[in-house]
């Protein structure tokens, strides 16, 4: 067993060689906070190299996966001045270097909201199991920022010619749809069903033996071509250049605001 | 509203931030001529850092996109001599590279011929729709000729796997295929739905913020890894040969003469 | 008609631009030998250089495409010592090469085991073509071993999202499901239908130019960004450690004496 450390906003649970982690901030469908992003990345170096460790299932409490960024930690970006947003962003792209490259099989199961940070999240799942009624979207341009961190992995995850679409008219689709694009392995029509089917995907993993396991997963991604630090880097100053643009300013306070930003028809 | 060349081979119509393309030599299926790919490049070169014009919605006149590249022109080119075919092909590859890389969302519009360059231009479109009766198809090689320039735009498009099938074996397939295969983002069973989708896709659009869409979308390619200009140039020579050549002799006579070419069984 | 040599392991027929190449030691479902490895790289490069020979199609005797590596050859390359591991694998790497850039239409036609390196070999197929009931899998995992030439290969054939989930849980799946996946072209539902289809796509191949395939071929491969070298040889020399080390011995081990590995459930 590892030795995880404290987490406020992540339920961990280790049993039989799995670690479940649970994104635990439910009154704000599971929003990606700052503080999340460094408990994800501290509980993710602890098991690193550890090979009892040999699944980590990431679920979401209250019947939602992750709506994205925290709404607030944007706040305290805004105040803290011009390094802040473009920092903020480059650590959730860390966080999705992390878990993509995890020697661990990383399987997500995603219902509620799969929104911006989460759906990036669910981008580096080895397996990828989905309610059906699932949302997952990329809203980011229609309030008037970037995709930043998250692009590169949605990219390779399910194409260029899906993810430009995707991204361009801030589509919203369900967990039917997602199976559709290959951007998860299986979607269910009830808890019971998701849970059953995460227990067959478990109990196959664990029939894999766990270094051969983490040199092919090695071996996959080293095969795949992924994001490059330098473009993530790049996006991550784009990111903070669009938040204090006249589209981004005008786009999160016609969203405070409930109203159409001004380019909308 | 921005100043647009006067061109003879497009239909040019700008309203409500959407500038709307047609393809129009119906005479010929709108084969792409020299003239047309000229007069293409100009028209994106003058919108492009206009972001007031937010998409470019590509369509054809007549009842089809694109039957490919025109006859005439080849036969120009034969009398011009060498560099004339390889400068030719660049020219399209060219314009594949210069939509690619709008800064404005591309959409495109399929029926009736989706062949050769119309293909291609289809490729390097961020959202395609067809009408399902559209014929699709990479006839080159049974020409004894190359999708030169399309070929590197058809692999990022659908894939290797995909790819190489169709040009292999000159296959023909419809909008519904087209669907499956992931060419296009949507299939429509008459013009009405056609026409419908369309104006879906473009309120999407419009409800995304044009500077953030013209990031992301370069976030995107940056991405994806796109084709090299040595690979376009190494190909628009591999194409001039292979119009020079025996088999290109002989496949386009064949083609004229209305028989099988020399090869066929 | 192409010169060809001596086989012990295929059985070879060549007649209008075709030549059949069947894998023949169906006692041990076609395991891929080390003879058979050299024998299939000696008839490729036999045929490389002629052009009358159009299409390369190839099958197994006896109901079953290929179920992967040989037992024998696995214990004598462990009596001969150290780098005979590494050979032994990086050999098969480079046919799965070869055939790959073949300049003629690779046809693989699937039944029966499609296994660790049978599933190789049909993802480096132009067109391929299987019976629903077909087995598609890579083990290797669950044996202690890597799927190592093979993986890079997977990756490039149905991309990285689902190689991902196949290596990582050993999965099995038949050919329906080998469709859905893009690993092949066409399922059919009989021995009758599998062989029409085949007529209908050589039929397909041979009203293309040979020469101008050659080169459309070579180009689309150039466009796909293929696996290198260096990444086969560091695999070839990870399949030599696992095999060696204490999971490739447990795993093979328990393999043989028909019982589960000690880090299976």
């Amino acid at each position: 067993m590892s030795n995880l450390p404290d987490c406020q906003t992540l339920l961990l649970e280790q049993h039989n060689g799995v670690l479940h982690l649970t994104l635990n901030r439910p009154q704000s469908r599971n929003a990606m906070s700052l503080q999340m992003v460094a408990e994800l990345r501290a509980v993710f170096a602890a098991v690193r190299e550890d090979r009892s460790v040999r699944a980590l299932v990431i679920g979401g409490a209250g019947g939602h996966f992750c709506a994205g960024a925290d709404i607030k930690d944007m706040a305290n970006a805004r105040a803290e001045g011009s390094d802040a947003y473009r920092d903020l962003n480059r650590a959730f792209g860390a966080l999705l270097q992390e878990v993509q490259h995890a020697p661990q099989v990383v399987i997500s199961v995603l219902q509620g909201a799969v929104l911006g940070g989460g759906f990036g999240l669910a981008c580096v799942s080895d397996v990828a199991l989905t309610d059906h009624q699932a949302q997952f979207g990329l809203p980011e341009t229609s309030l008037g920022l970037l995709p930043a961190q998250i692009a590169p992995f949605v990219v390779q995850r399910i194409g260029l010619t899906q993810a430009r679409r995707l991204a361009l008219t801030a589509a919203r689709f369900d967990g039917v749809q997602a199976k559709r694009l290959g951007l998860v392995h299986f979607v269910e029509h009830d808890p019971q069903a998701l849970a059953e089917r995460l227990e067959e995907v478990l109990a196959h993993v664990l029939c894999c033996a766990p270094e051969a396991n983490a040199l092919t997963k090695k071996l996959l991604l080293a095969s795949a071509g992924e994001p490059a630090d330098a473009l993530l880097d790049q996006a991550a100053q784009w990111f903070s250049d669009a938040v204090k643009g006249d589209e981004g300013v005008e786009g999160t306070l016609a969203f405070v605001q409930k109203r159409k930003p001004g380019w909308a028809p």
